[in-house]
């Protein structure tokens, strides 16, 4: 493998453009990956979290090193103002907007599981993604992606029925969004059977399942605490597919985007971290939109 | 006065606007208005005020008189799944879509009377009609009107900076959406100056002051209970423009819209009386976007 | 068996006492269950469920028929003006007075399970039931009993943990206050362990599993139709303490409190049945604190 | 004037007490006032305003200073979990627990006025304190008072009715709760009506009107920013009674509670101050139940 430098690879693809009469064909892109290993991930995090009086995150410190933002539609956090000024910090920063629908339990921050049916969640995604899309239309944005939160996200990983009622609230909403789900999860095969184009998002800090699912938070050994050895894992995702599962072997994971945080300085210094190391690797870090078809 | 009949006129259209090389201009409408006496008027009523378990108005007996339904947009009533319901229930039913955003106070009904800013009120309409559109898009229908619900109207009628932050919220988000609003109020003149297209709002069972304002529902004969005289003077302010004020003379009134309501079978019937002496009387009853430029 | 007068009973009470120095010890109970064959049960219904401008429910009637009420508290149904309203009716008709605490999930009337841990599940059952306690008290009334509602209900019937928390909320705001709770559940069983007293609830309408449990509604079968036949279990469950268990075994089965409805007139007739036929087959419809030690 | 120290004082009241029979008559606490000059007041803060997973106030510092503590109910702010927490500290730290009712905005922090009825705001009032009320029971305490939150304890300052509503709801749930309100408003007067214990609530860093009411926070002046001007103002407010209009010339105000706040580490560094002060001038800083008759 042989990574060569932004600049030249830029002439070069001036070059095979104007050859190929055509910058973004299949051929092209599969040529991109194999041949010349370009690497593209998207870095994203939850944003715009705070709620009428109450603050949380910060927002301005991680939005500065990520290129894909989960805006909280105002059911288990968020709000109008705050959602407005979201998406006006997101325009101004260059980051890529997405909808970041939950369940209704602002009290529970929609992290706890709720038997919503399928016809439910797919409602409720609609209104949260419409309430967004029309903030971003004022402002002159558009949405890029969904990522459903929480206790959604999670069920959904794993339930085929809830996933696919996210998958149609987005495809009835706007087929050109893009669904961001956990890799290998149940979301990203309901978005793929949709006709969806689907992001693998990967966590830097969690431990894997043989079966690539995440370890459970309740289990240990779920969080991976030494930010190097995360930040390694991730490389190693991005650039060779590849993780090494709790049992020691390692599992192939696709990784389009990895979710990073804004809690406290030090998730927002590890956000750092992660993006100058992904560079000092040869990755592009980019929204998502930028490189999945 | 003469009626033409219906193919005649459209006959007399085509020839009218094969000469005068436009058929919409401004000559035009004043010629049908006032030569012609094609009258129209809209028939609109609040929808969808179904909450969770809690089931609200008649809304498959109403819908099938009205022309146009404002959808509430779940936050002083209506929630997901009845939206998507009701959007459903207007394509069915070929009447037009309106949002009729309303006061984060379901327990209120919004119907009480709360402090907020301008710059609240407006991101508040944002996400309700942008909620409302998600469902409209994912129903393959379009959003026709927003009309403010309860006491956002009233208070915007009244209080120009809140009309403007209406107007403000519509116009950033589709500047092609009307504003239905209490006519002569604020809310008109804050459409108008934003260049949004308007509809003035009149009501068949409510007294006016000579000032063109609704006598307000704690005063003695603000309510007009007998029906032939509400219907007799509904038909006056379409088609003369004019409305016996309760002083006594006679105001000017713009009647774009009636508004019509479908809590209880005496409203249903009432409002099919309505339209059918509308129709009788040579009124067109067609929704708001048929007619207002 | 032979059932004697009320007043013949009351005389043998009084000269008993007198003998026995005491009108309620253990032994005076079995006595008056087995020999004297007193069999005494309470009819419980869900009461004010409105909600705002929403009403739900046929209070009014089917309170006439019931002994004990379960007020919802404000979280999956009910309001303070409701709460006080309910109370009031209550005191009218002389019904024993319960808190009938949820999840909070107004949208979905409570029904959905939600993962709120048991200190949550403890603090939310504090919250309402002190909630309607101000409101007897403001009344002059007291609160006789605690019903979990829908999904908390069922939950917390299988999940000791979750049990242990409602019956810890209720004996640390008054140890007086009865546990009411699916009859052999979990529920029963915590409060027994922190020395509440309890009172088992059965239902008429609903088919038993060998175990004791309700056949789950998913399965066919799971709820009884025949009205005679669900009231005829019920009055054997009170006589004999038995029911037929779907596999059409008999099985063991206390039933202190008797759930039924009052959402519809069919509900609200079944259920003045239901107290008649008791009444002629010589049970005492009473209050569970009457009877419940 | 002369200050007699705390020992020498106390054995006076033993003496006194003997000799009068009684330590708590009227004469005596006239004789306690005028002769010997013992000034007492409370300072409040209010506490419990987290909600979920969001965080406010510095609650554990800012306790330590102050004597009572209004507990947010879940209205505007506050949540079961916070609650139980909150009485807890004030338990542990041993200050006075009163409930802090708020409109139902939990969106705009219970700071925006509604227009609720005087019926409404009484059936809030009684739900918001039950629920604190449980609270306290189950942690061994008491309720020592009600003061109003935000909107509303502005509204009812000058309302009769709103003022009358929540002192009825006290009065109802239980008559030896205090009423804490704003010095000379409607509110005080409404408790003194109802037969309540009331008491003058001031503020350190607000201006005065000549009618006694604050200056509005809109006006130029209305806050204090100079922190020693505005101890020496309360300080004079205790012991004089009296503090300077805006328009310079003195009016009587009785001050039995200061307000102070754990917003930030300024404020709860103010609060500490001014607590230091008022004992170095000989003013006792105890809860209002201690003095309030």
């Amino acid at each position: 493998m042989h990574i060569i430098d932004k600049e030249s690879f830029r002439y070069f693809v001036f070059l095979s453009s104007y050859l190929l009469n055509t910058h973004r064909n299949r051929a092209f892109e599969t040529f991109e990956q194999e041949v010349i290993n370009i690497f593209r991930v998207d870095l994203n995090s939850d944003l715009g979290e705070s709620f009428g009086s109450y603050t949380l995150g910060m927002d301005d410190q991680v939005i500065k090193h990520v290129t894909s933002v989960n805006i909280a539609c105002g059911w288990h956090a968020g709000d109008p103002l705050v959602m407005d000024r979201t998406v006006k910090a997101a325009l101004r920063e260059g980051t890529a907007i997405g909808a970041h629908p939950g369940f209704p339990d602002l009290l529970g921050f929609g992290r706890r599981n709720l038997a919503a049916t399928p016809e439910e969640v797919k409602a409720y995604v609609i209104y949260q993604l419409g309430a967004l899309m029309a903030f971003s239309k004022a402002n002159g944005a558009s949405i890029q992606h969904v990522k459903a939160h929480g206790a959604l996200y999670n069920m959904a990983a794993k339930d085929a029925k809830l996933a696919a009622a996210i998958a149609e609230a987005i495809r009835e909403v706007d087929q050109n969004i893009i669904l961001m789900g956990l890799a290998n999860s149940e979301m990203i095969n309901a978005g793929k059977e949709m006709g969806l184009r689907t992001a693998n998002e990967v966590f830097a800090d969690r431990a894997y399942n043989p079966d690539g699912t995440l370890v459970s938070r309740r289990l240990p050994g779920a969080v991976i605490h030494d930010a190097d050895l995360a930040i390694s894992r991730v490389v190693r995702m991005v650039k060779e597919g590849k993780v090494q599962a709790v049992n020691g072997e390692d599992i192939e994971i696709k990784a389009d985007s990895i979710c990073v945080h804004g809690d406290n300085p030090e998730a927002v210094e590890f956000t750092r971290k992660i993006r100058a190391r992904l560079e000092q690797e040869g990755v592009e870090v980019t929204a998502v939109s930028n490189f999945i078809k």
